[in-house]
């Protein structure tokens, strides 16, 4: 039997995230009898092994033992491959897996229960993920981009996997993330930028040993790895004349060079392919739409059991910001709607949760409810791109949860994750080499909070933040300090949202970087988000009856409840309305009133949010169990540069809606 | 008697710009007399010896052979070092020099005239510089510079002394750089960015060969070599402990540094500084002032004759944009005024033309009427930073005649060019390793330009215009294109005013790049340059009587005439005062139609130049004498991307407008 020594741990200077020593505690203290045979198994029997030997428990092998915990792959075929069943009786704690990652998955359960999985007994659960794929798409860059970095939209240092150029020599940090990835749930990667850059294409051909060493780090914690490739590889790799989704030659290519990379990586979970967007290269060029573009892969890979994501994010990023008919919006729903149908059965499309593009407030796609006959996927953004940058404390799993318990037919249809089902949630990773993996260390929580949504989206994400909270501190099991990250983190999305873009109208962000104020920076761009303010109003008109017509790509009951300013929920009024500054809210406040009232609570919110944590700072000279001094200065540096941020989205905003409205606030703050 | 063949006429690939052969064809076909010794003579005998080869004349030194031109040095003492006689009469053109540079600028002198030199009789006319110092600031720097690239605002390719962190190996091109510059008269360049990182730094140290060998190249046409020094290079370079600049070991190690310095290039000019600007190190860090911090390097340079160029150019860059009786424009005056007389007699104050930052209309910086007991240079942006970015024509001499013509205290006083006599005009240089010199082939006039207005600010730009022209495009000489030409190019400073940022109130750029309109782009950063547009009213407020009070900066009648809001020239109204947007211009229209009809008009403008010169070209078809092809099609593609810009100039500027005032174009043209 072989036991590979877990790799993460102890790795020097990285902080241990949600699997500190502390959280193996119970496991390691008890008798714990493994059995199963193959990878996974091998790396549950050495993660008892590794707990058994910090906490003094023992790690059993033969079944008539006395055992506390006993772990066994079979027995629960109807669990699925990564499901098990979790029971309690006489004495003994049982995971029985319908396969080996279901016996991972199930030992990171009783990870989780802590001494709760040891207490009462519990009656047999099955327990298996919603979703069958639970995914991060990585946009790391091998070489650094001159604009984008080592990491597009990357807020947490480099790559893990990549550094100027060349693979990191030592890749024990990838076991290690895979290692917090099972943990969570999440059993993809995709390990490069859907902006596939020159050097980058080449993973697909001669630089595939790069991919292959980064599976083989990450399939002891059974997380498959997915590669972005270029549309345009036949020409620019195979030196073809085309890329013609529908010519001879070009299909070869595409299923030699996917034999090879099967020969490599046996176990390759597929492609990811930006096509036809923002300047990236597509089956447009060649008079073929998006289903002949992803089908010519997908045949590719079929034989192999891969799959390929297929974004569907593409729009006229070109788009004439005088012409007020065209509408970025409409954009996703009226390119991959007719195609419904025709996609193969391994071709995801993979959309992002709102029309727009990752804002803190967006409603549903109305793609999601438009290709029942496509496998889909839905793609949020656990990277903080436009919610705070991991200088934010932003915790977004209740925006996700609302994403994803959204009823796209109305109250008795199916919800966004029922459609998910068939294609998965995929996220872009928020990791980089940074000490704390994201950056800002309580920005850790939202990639714990994707795997458990993904695996279980019904979850109340408050439950899950105190769920990473007691993993990640355990020292603070129920003092002050787990209060104060709970109150600091459990709001942070709606103050975020408070002190921004309001009521839905998005961007008024710093063009490029996307960090900070400035409400004109889109407005008269191509970009195609514009807000539409005059001294009159603001919004966009989106409304069938004299707008863009958006409202129309809904099923009934929402094309209706958007369309009608009497229905359209407030959170959302700007993006689908333009209105007076005047237009009463439903609780009765003015559009202009409300700009003034959210943002100025929302940046006292964040001056809260500073309060609580040094509280929590005392608590720790006073003797309480604390937090690591260095995190605690990490965190609170960055909280200091939320509330300046802050701030200045408050005064920003509120002075551009004065200067063009003229109307005062109603409690006489200042207004610049 | 050595002859160093002039090494620029005949560089492979390079533009001659206004040093074509054919400009030498009337001294290059007669019979010349050069007598005088040393370099600058040589250089004289040279380009004489090369223009007679070409054009079939005779260099004689027996000054008794019959010749048609003497060139003398010596016999005309009041006329100068630079200065000289230009006479005709008996059949001979002469040149009598008061110096070895004055025979160099007589050549160039007659070289202009061509053949008129040779016509009637001329009375003896003695021509000498105005201003003692006509300079360009290079903004180059050595290593490229991850955001500014390797020239900072620089609009013309790489540099031509540097590249990628090298001194360029075949310094041949700096050589012709040279010759340009002794033609249009320019004898001083500092070869590096004022913003000076840690590799340029080493220019003054380790790294001053390459100072020494691009001053080599520039002897021969009395090109003399500056360079920009940081401020903390004591700390930096030299190992101390401070940069105080009165401590004894600082003065010390400027003394010895400085001296090391003209060991290696002993005509060295001098340093230039900025200091305390934009986060470069100065003397505040020491609690002394810009005189302390000037006179330190001053001392060092005095024993050998050197000179230093102080920046102005302080200002607080992390302004509060909500705070608004803080006011960048006074800042120069507000650091500089209490310091005249403190600057000893060889540290120049280098002063901005305009109190803010090199935008297409700005008063005259009240600075250069503050400091009588100080020596003081005007600084001019030839790199089109704000004007265009050398992809649009503007034609800058209009705008630097009127600075050069202002006279500081009123009608009967001193101008600005009388003022500058003490330290020179400066001006940042537009020139790169592009082909053409200067990117857009028609931006070489605002070069040729600079030279002429710096020793004759009287001159009339148009008539300069039409000197660069007829030098340039020799074979043009009275037809079409010429015509063509100055159409285009004579009102296009007035033209890209009329596109941009209305009545003097500046910036509306992109933030960062500067090209390319947003209103807002720096209306809520702490850059110091807001315009305050309301629903109500746009301008900021200088007024004494209710505003920031820098109107009280400028002496009589300036500080009257800019307070009142019925004197303040309207071009200059948005610069001083906040006004309604009904406020009534002096030709009866509103600021509001004025915002609309200028920019209308401007962009119709722009796509007017573009028609004269595809008529220009159709000259060329037609068997006039046209452009080379590839300099037409240049300027044509150019000149696409003004039209293309002055139009969304045109539309953000009038929508910006029209959303916030809510009036409605008076002619009922179309606003977004």
């Amino acid at each position: 039997m072989s036991t590979p020594h877990p790799a993460g741990p102890e790795l020097d200077g990285v902080h241990p995230a949600w699997l500190p020593q502390e959280a193996f505690r119970a496991i390691g203290s008890r008798r714990t009898l493994v059995r199963g045979d193959g990878v996974l198994a091998d790396t549950v029997r050495a993660e008892v092994a590794y707990a058994c030997a910090l906490h003094g428990g023992v790690l059993l092998t033969d079944p008539e033992k006395p055992h506390d915990l006993a772990l066994t792959v079979g027995g629960a075929p109807h669990a699925g491959e990564e499901g098990f069943v979790l029971a309690r009786a006489d004495g003994v704690t049982s995971v029985t897996a319908g396969g080996p990652a279901g016996l991972l998955y199930g030992l990171f359960e009783v990870v989780r229960r802590g001494e709760a999985a040891f207490g009462a007994d519990l009656p047999a659960g099955t327990h298996r993920p919603a979703l069958p794929r639970r995914m991060l798409d990585h946009w790391d860059n091998v070489d650094v981009h001159p604009v984008m970095g080592q990491v597009e939209r990357g807020y947490a240092g480099g790559s893990i996997f990549w550094r100027d150029g060349e693979p990191r020599a030592d890749l024990s940090r990838v076991r290690t993330y895979g290692r917090l990835l099972a943990a969570c749930g999440i059993n993809a990667v995709a390990v490069n930028n859907v902006n596939v850059h020159a050097t980058e294409e080449r993973l697909l051909t001669d630089r595939l040993g790069e991919v292959a060493a980064i599976a083989a780090e990450l399939r002891p914690y059974g997380v498959r790895v997915h590669l972005s490739v270029s549309f345009a590889s036949p020409v620019t790799l195979g030196g073809l004349g085309t890329a013609d989704p529908l010519d001879d030659g070009v299909r070869a290519w595409w299923a030699r060079t996917t034999e090879r990379v099967y020969a490599t990586v046996p176990d390759f979970g597929g492609y990811v392919v930006k096509a036809d967007s923002e300047g990236r290269p597509g089956p447009f060029a060649y008079g073929r739409d998006h289903a002949d573009g992803a089908n010519v892969l997908a045949d590719a890979l079929a034989p192999f059991g891969g799959v390929v994501h297929w974004r569907a994010f593409v729009y006229d990023h070109r788009q004439d910001w005088r012409d007020r008919s065209t509408d970025r919006a409409r954009a996703a729903h009226d390119h991959f709607a007719p195609l419904d149908g025709r996609f193969r059965d391994n071709a995801i499309v993979q959309v992002k949760y709102g029309p727009i593009d990752f804002q803190p407030r967006e409603p549903v796609s109305p793609v999601i409810a438009a290709v029942p006959r496509t496998r889909l996927a839905v793609e949020l953004q656990v990277t903080q791109e436009y919610t705070g940058q991991q200088k934010h404390v932003c915790y977004l799993a209740p925006m996700w949860r609302e994403v994803l318990g959204f009823r796209l037919w109305g109250p008795e249809g199916r919800s966004v994750a029922d459609v998910a089902t068939g294609g998965g949630l995929v996220a872009v990773s928020n990791v980089g080499d940074d000490p704390y993996w994201t950056g800002h260390p309580l920005a850790q929580a939202n990639l714990y909070a994707f795997g458990r949504l993904a695996w279980a989206p019904e979850l109340d994400p408050a439950a899950v933040l105190d769920e990473w909270i007691g993993l990640t501190f355990p020292s603070a099991a129920g003092g002050p300090l787990r209060r104060a990250l709970h109150d600091i983190m459990d709001g942070s999305w709606r103050t975020y949202e408070r002190y921004t873009a309001p009521l839905g109208v998005g961007f008024m962000v710093r063009p490029g970087h996307h960090y900070g104020p400035d409400v004109d920076g889109y407005e008269y761009t191509p970009w195609g988000t514009y807000h539409f303010a005059d001294r009159d109003g603001v919004g966009v008109d989106r409304t069938r009856a004299t707008g863009t017509g958006f409202t129309g790509q809904y099923p009934l009951p929402w094309s209706e409840v958007y369309e009608s300013l009497d229905t359209c929920p407030d959170e959302l009024l700007l993006f689908f309305h333009h209105v007076p500054y005047g237009h009463v809210l439903s609780d009765g406040t003015t559009v202009i009133q409300h700009i003034y009232d959210t943002h100025f609570s929302g940046a006292e919110e964040a001056a809260a949010m500073r309060a609580t944590w040094e509280k929590a700072a005392a608590a720790d000279i006073t003797g309480e169990p604390g937090v690591p001094v260095g995190l605690h200065a990490r965190v609170r540096e960055l909280l200091d540069e939320q509330v300046r941020s802050a701030r200045e989205w408050r005064d920003q905003v509120n002075a551009y809606f004065f200067r063009k409205s003229g109307v005062p606030d109603a409690h006489g703050r200042p207004l610049h």
